[in-house]
């Protein structure tokens, strides 16, 4: 390039800044739970009230991920693992950009979810637990999942023939089968509010 | 859950909207040239521009994509597509996220700049053809990649032994040798805005 009149110095803007022009801080909302345990409902439903108070947030699911960035993966024990390695991995770039970002997989194993809170800072990565018996899971069945898994046509079912490792001391535990889904979302828009990821809301 | 009050309508806070409460139009600044042509300088330099105007933008380069979400990848053919392939997926869920998100990766082959662009909707993707001659890039070399790459040491290195396909038809095209670094990224920045992608600079 040309000889600058003056020395450029490299600018690089970081994540404070992208952060407070959010006037957020940013973190990363880890679902975890069974199939047909209400988290992506929930996370939606979040976002809902988040977008409401003008916070910048973003929703990684099956739906946005799975046919698209793990698109080439099975769901073989290590593309399972791989699976979460680059949801975790994406967030976390999320969360550089001063977004509010939520994840709503089943992730049933602990040390998957290990992983993936060990990639970010600390205060960056809340477990929430969307805690359903599975009896009640079952009975909603959205997918008609459990359904094939009982028949056999689905193998390595989380709750059925597949274990899930429960949270042992999740940042946010949701019990789903007490409250409304808007409690739900209120309950964990209130812990951020109380640990100051987002400001008091009018 | 609990039977609600009112009937649930699952919400879904959508592109529109994230991009809205951003003020801005969403985007991705597909940064492709040589190595040591500036991409990185001048994406950073854009990046701080678009800041000081309360724009929300990220960017991804080697820096915070090749040890972490492409930390699996080598440097074979079948890797770099992948690599490629990757950053496209990831680019596409920040644009989705309402952001201008920046890559900037060497990017040599046209088909892989053209898998990019297919996988974002029309006017999203927008290639900037940073154009430096080879032998300025040589020049200045700034991590001795290129004294490695004449002494045999690396191989398959872009511009070298390499090819590099010429940008046909970039949305915009930026000769660095010609202007200093703070005119490319306003050349750019003056892009967005005749675009509508961001508001006009007070």
């Amino acid at each position: 390039m040309k000889t600058e009149n003056t020395v450029w110095h490299q600018q690089q803007i970081n994540k404070v800044q992208r952060a407070n022009i959010k006037k957020q801080r940013p973190c990363l909302l880890w679902y975890t739970g069974l199939s047909g345990s209400g988290k992506s409902t929930v996370a939606n439903a979040v976002d809902a009230l988040l977008f409401e108070r003008q916070c910048h947030t973003y929703l990684l699911d099956g739906d946005n991920v799975r046919h698209g960035l793990n698109g080439d993966l099975s769901f073989s024990d290590q593309d399972r693992i791989e699976n979460i390695r680059r949801i975790s991995e994406v967030s976390k770039l999320f969360v550089d950009a001063g977004l509010i970002v939520s994840t709503a997989f089943i992730s049933p194993f602990a040390s998957d979810r290990k992983m993936a809170r060990e990639k970010l800072a600390t205060g960056e990565f809340l477990e929430v637990y969307i805690d359903t018996p599975i009896s009640v899971c079952e009975q909603r069945d959205p997918k008609g999942l459990y359904k094939k898994a009982r028949a056999g046509e689905i193998k390595d079912f989380t709750g059925i023939d597949s274990d899930y490792d429960i949270p042992s001391a999740p940042e946010i535990h949701i019990k789903t089968a007490e409250l409304t889904i808007v409690e739900c979302a209120q309950q964990i828009v209130q812990f951020l509010e109380d640990n100051h990821y987002i400001s008091t809301g009018s």
